[in-house]
């Protein structure tokens, strides 16, 4: 059984590189980007989404250089949707730091957003790979669709969010960047078509499942590894996978009561005591069972069971 | 001698299919994008850089579908930075209407332009034509920087910004996007490397023309053709060319005084009665002047009188 830190390290070299690529984008001797980025960009988060594209990539005919550019991009594209995200909620902090919207404002941090968003792009084409910047385009479509069907929904009745609506909009704002880092691989490594659908399907499972848990820690989480106070969402206004499994679990009179209320803490309490979040979890080991299956039509081998381990990974861990 | 409107006329049939994809665009059976974009996407705006792009095209083998994805595409990558420039000036009017940011906030603004320049990329993908791609790409990220060191800008003292680090900005943020609808456009058609180069010189130099003589708009236009106040710029802390050119036609200590005071209507009464205004607008007819010397180098005819037409048409425009 491959642990967790040995799949990272089996594409530790590939994953020194992306941070190289990282480190040059944020420009340190320009005096305006420099100070900017190089606070986001560098030696930040455990780059788990350029890890998946270079353990896809070792299932075929691995090429550094497009792989490189491709496992760059979508993290820079990741980091630009941070980044206006914390615009978007007036986020203080995340992960425990100043948001680059606390230190730079409102004005600059849309536009440094939209400049790694830029950057991302050229990452993209780079590969030269006419599918895979078909890939990115739609991609950064899916998760600016995904982004604003959470914004606007802030204003919607909380009881009408269904699991189904809650499932499209996390598919847009964070799985399509797993679907892109894992068939975007899969392509440039030259695998057959059922493999690259194969690899969607698993970027697509694992990606859903990631927001899965990351919507659960902010009920259970032990907020010093989150670096902010769990129930967050609740207080944006933001109606996730726990919430829409207590509806489901409690009498609609108390539900409601509940929310017309809406004392955070409360609901929070109300959350953990009751079947919500085992029945989440459930639904995120379900999606996570589906990506291990996936793993069935790609050769196997350390790569194979690196992203399987992977899947472990996304279901265990705590912040 | 062409007309403007005969200019504009040449392609509307090719601009009749743009207006019509931008009309798709805007989604409008699409719950929430639909009433958000179809009041910045159909109908408005002379699609000047459509035209130049269809123009350009005209210049060799013309292929409607890859040219209209890449006049449509211009246009949304234009679309999306304007309603990015509302959110970063927090502008409550453009061309007199009530722009996005004041009608559906910050937070939905950023995610909506965010979704217009996915839906550009998507667009200039379409073209599947690699070296437009990357055009695209390069183009995205000189507009972000140019309006990075806008942004950043206003914190500078105002004596010392030169000549060359405002055309390099408006280079950036306006002249870039020139670029690509006449670069990009000439590569479509096939033109040879000469030509996409001149192609590229005129995108340029009308480009940069355009924005100088927005500039001066801000403080010689007519408030209700423009659709907003005259001093525009300077109450945004933004330094243009006229008021460069000012510094250069006072002694140091006039000009130092005036800005001492900050009184936007005193600053734009002294430019408009010195020298500066001239001068600038001397700046934009040399540049429009090397833009006809471009078209030097492509087939006469048609499109191309309409291409040196439209350089007065720039220069002479009141709003």
């Amino acid at each position: 059984m491959v642990t967790a830190a040995a799949s990272f390290s089996l594409v530790r070299h590939e994953l020194a590189r992306v941070e190289q690529a990282l480190a040059e984008t944020a420009q340190p001797d320009h005096p305006l980007l420099g100070p900017m980025l190089s606070t986001i960009l560098p030696g930040s988060g455990k780059r788990l989404r350029p890890t998946l594209a270079m353990l896809v990539g070792n299932l075929g005919e691995f090429r550094l250089e497009p792989m490189l550019h491709m496992a760059t991009g979508v993290e820079l594209l990741h980091t630009a949707s941070l980044v206006h995200d914390d615009v978007v909620d007036e986020s203080e902090l995340r992960r425990g730091s100043r948001t680059l919207f606390t230190r730079v404002g409102n004005a600059l941090a849309v536009l440094v957003g939209d400049y790694l968003f830029a950057q991302a792009a050229e990452r993209c084409v780079a590969t030269h790979n006419v599918r895979v910047i078909g890939l990115f385009a739609q991609t950064l479509s899916s998760m600016c669709q995904g982004q604003i069907e959470e914004a606007s929904r802030g204003n919607e009745p909380h009881l009408t969010v269904t699991k189904d609506a809650y499932l499209q909009t996390i598919w847009g704002k964070t799985a399509s960047l797993f679907v892109l880092a894992c068939e975007g691989s899969a392509i440039l490594a030259g695998l057959d078509e059922p493999r690259i659908q194969a690899m969607r399907r698993y970027g697509e499972r694992v990606g859903l499942a990631f927001q899965i848990v990351d919507d659960l820690l902010d009920f259970v989480g032990d907020e010093a590894s989150l670096g902010k106070r769990v129930g967050s969402d609740l207080r944006q206004g933001t109606i996730t996978l726990p919430v829409i499994c207590l509806r489901d679990a409690l009498p609609a009179a108390e539900f409601a009561a509940a929310f017309d209320e809406y004392d955070v803490d409360r609901l929070v309490e109300l959350v953990r005591g009751s079947a919500a979040i085992e029945r989440a979890r459930a639904e995120a080991e379900r999606l996570l069972e589906e990506a291990r299956s996936s793993l069935e039509l790609v050769p196997a081998g350390e790569p194979r069971d690196a992203l399987e381990c992977l899947t472990h990974y996304v279901a265990e861990r705590r912040a």
